[in-house]
């Protein structure tokens, strides 16, 4: 039927002799296997890393870096913020759901200031500067960043606060962070196996008890005395499971390091472990806060369709999960003069018209839709208002000819060449999980022996996703998975 | 961690002689379970049907008994219609996609015309006259309906026509249609176990080899010498289920007999089953296609969205999925008075106003917003054009005051009393199986002796639904299931 390889359980009565024995082995060396590594053991665990690439980092070293923290952590102070808990749960319910996992979001938010620390103790840095204005990524290496707290309706359920937090590097960071996680992890006394991709659970009983893996095509086989703890990554590089799963991101680009390819799931699966939300993922549409905020963001029919100074992830799953195509940020002459050159990203308008009629026929759109578009947003912007989704009265100006409209097909730095869809995704469903990382099956009773922590596992998130709740999530739970699983019973 | 019941399989080897054998063990005895099994037993197959309810039927009983069929049967052909199969394939990939599932589809359609011949060979009746207006149901005893094909854009895919084939019962055909199947499987030699649920799937190695039971809370359990055939519904009864794959179904009605609670799904994913597509639904809103068709559908913001003439779950699925609520059928007096009063269903304009300033205040909506929004489309009325939608001319007509808002959440003949959502639905995902019914793992492989069909499956549907498909896909693919369950090779 198809080619897929197997992933189907291996009886350890099968296996002769193990190759490898440990007691606890961790499956993928991205940031949520680093932090299940480093608790392990620091815990005392003999711990073994599988790594599938030949070194460790993942796609969290390929990451910008941002990590969502708050509560009041050092940097928020520094950089003169008050936040509380409360205030960041508030947030992240609402903007990670509808139906965000509570109780995981609950532990996440209650402990953030401690989990900071933690990542401060391993050697990550961070500068007590917030970068103010409204970017995917900051070029700088500040520390601190908002992630859409100060957009509506979020800014009526709680004071915000910035919380993405950054490692101090320009750009992206997420090299960085890894590094100094990885390190932390092989200091602790977990030793990895890089070039080894996991293949199969090796069961005994009901219990995982290993794993049987592939390396320069020979096959090695593990004991995992304790506990086996996935965190190999979603699987947005598997076009099978995207098809089955998560259709929406079929055609478009990939955020991923190029190996995301869902073998956790599927094993973990193949042994009888649960997933949820499997079809849940997040979208980057190539089209910039700092022009969209200046302007507006259209779909195919001409029409707004958010504030578009929400979170930069949410206008871009918005448009793709519900407007029609194209997407085109359409922006006036001193609205794009006003950007900065260095936060332009090589953006530029492929479209100019004096008038709204002709830019729309430019675009395919029907006649009069972005006219009535503007003349609306126009109308009310004069006054300050908003009142169809509330973008904040700082952005609000009407615009004025000459007009221009930015594909994002062509990409950041013309990266997309008008080639691509002008949009990147990856998934965030995956294994059911308890908050101490132990997976669930489909009676709702945990796998004996089998955790999981990262995009292999759904976690915090509802049906919305904010920069820095993955790696954030990530080595949250994948800590307490690694505590977990170097617990006694476990034995 | 949860109170769900426990699917895991169990050993054949724990069993201390099965209860009851037979060849072929069918699980549901609905529309997918009646074809399967009158499928397996005219192939000479022993079989046995489960069906938790107290008699046949399940939510296809329930059901307005669609069925969409076409490629030129012979009821097509008695009102009118030359149909091919191509034409079928052309909408349903379409108005069932993106991402039909194309294999499935193109079996569906190619043999169409037999599988009609094969429910009037069971006794199903059909009359042959079409019911030419747009509804969700008639309530009259027409054989045939549209169900969207005359919609842009699927007018310009294929030569339209009718394809919704309607046992000959006013209204709801479903008990009907589920009488005869279920007497044509008895008939055919399968005899039925009621008030029994299936609850484990009974594994000898690798192999599906039976179920474990439950009768009035004791343990029964079946021995299947060939296959077990899962046709038990899908989950929207199951909460937890919901949450975790389909959230967007949370808080509406539900669409179904009470008793869709995914135990299918649970027990052979638990046994290694993979699914797919988990998150796909089919809606339906309180919203009439003769009175949106006349007006408009419009969302929160007193925004359209879609060309009104579409397949009813077309529009309800758009405005639960993409659209901000609450929905408003917005109408004219000309218009709802143009509707035949048994068309009406009971729904009364709650909301009348001389003018649309005073409608959309009422309303909640952003001043401005539904006036732009009519003005829009009467000056394109005026012309026989919908530009951005594309309604068919036949209903384009310039609305004038007084204007009409019905709400949707007062339910179909005060149903819903003002305090449902005024959508219901019911789940599309399930157990990826092969064009036969066989049920796959998470490796691509078969899982031996085990196939499945209807909701309890993933079927043809991609992210799309149209009325029939369920009954028709199920009945299709059940068919298909027992054939091959009944097969000398499962021995």
């Amino acid at each position: 039927m198809t080619d897929r390889t197997s992933v189907e359980p291996v009886a350890a009565s099968e296996i002769d002799g193990f190759d490898h024995e440990c007691d606890v082995l961790v499956v993928g060396f991205g940031c949520a296997g680093a932090a299940a590594a480093y608790e392990a053991a620091a815990a005392g665990a003999d711990v073994l890393v599988l790594e599938r690439a030949s070194g460790p980092g993942g796609s969290s070293a390929q990451s910008g870096g941002e990590l969502y923290l708050g509560g009041g952590t050092e940097i928020q102070k520094a950089c003169g913020f008050d936040d509380t808990p409360d205030a960041m749960y508030a947030y992240l319910e609402a903007a990670l759901g509808p139906n965000a996992d509570t109780a995981k979001l609950r532990l996440y938010c209650d402990e953030s200031t401690e989990h900071f620390e933690w990542f401060r103790a391993r050697g990550v840095p961070f500068n007590p500067t917030l970068y103010e204005s409204p970017v995917w990524m900051p070029m700088t290496d500040d520390g601190l960043m908002w992630l859409g707290e100060n957009s509506w309706p979020y800014n009526t359920l709680a004071e915000p606060a910035p919380r993405g937090h950054r490692p101090a590097a320009p750009g992206f960071a997420g090299a960085l962070l890894m590094e100094r996680l990885a390190a932390a992890a092989t200091e602790a006394g977990a030793v990895a196996h890089a070039d080894t991709q996991a293949a199969n659970l090796v069961m005994d009983g009901g219990r995982v008890a290993g794993v049987v893996a592939r390396k320069y095509g020979q096959t090695v086989t593990y004991r995992a005395r304790k506990a086996v703890v996935i965190t190999s990554g979603g699987f947005v590089d598997n076009e099978e499971m995207l098809a089955d799963h998560a259709p929406i991101l079929l055609g478009h680009g990939k955020v991923s390091d190029g190996l995301d390819d869902g073998s956790g799931i599927r094993m973990a699966t193949a042994a009888g472990a649960a997933v949820r939300r499997m079809s849940v993922v997040e979208i980057a549409l190539t089209a910039l806060p700092a022009m969209v905020n200046r302007g507006m963001l259209v779909d195919g029919l001409g029409r707004r369709f958010i504030n578009e100074d929400v979170y930069p992830g949410h206008y871009s799953v918005h448009a793709v999960k519900h407007q029609p195509g194209p997407y085109w940020t359409i922006i006036d002459e001193e609205g794009f003069e006003s950007v900065p050159e260095g936060d332009r990203w090589g953006l530029r308008p492929a479209h100019v018209a004096e008038t709204l009629a002709e830019l729309e026929q430019e675009l395919g759109m029907p006649a009069g839709s972005l006219e009535a578009t503007v003349e609306t947003y126009n109308r009310h912007a004069e006054k300050g208002e908003d009142p169809y989704f509330h973008k904040d009265p700082k952005w609000l100006r009407p615009l004025k000819p000459p007009f221009a409209a930015i594909d994002p097909r062509a990409g950041f730095f013309d990266a997309g060449g008008g080639k691509g869809t002008g949009a990147a995704g990856f998934t965030l469903g995956g294994l059911h999980t308890t908050v101490d990382g132990a997976v669930l099956n489909n009676s709702g009773a945990a796998v004996p022996g089998l955790y999981a922590a990262g995009r292999a596992s759904s976690g915090m998130h509802g049906e919305g996703y904010i920069s820095g709740t993955s790696l954030g999530d990530g080595t949250f739970f994948g800590r307490r998975a690694g505590r977990a699983a170097a617990r006694k019973e476990n034995e």
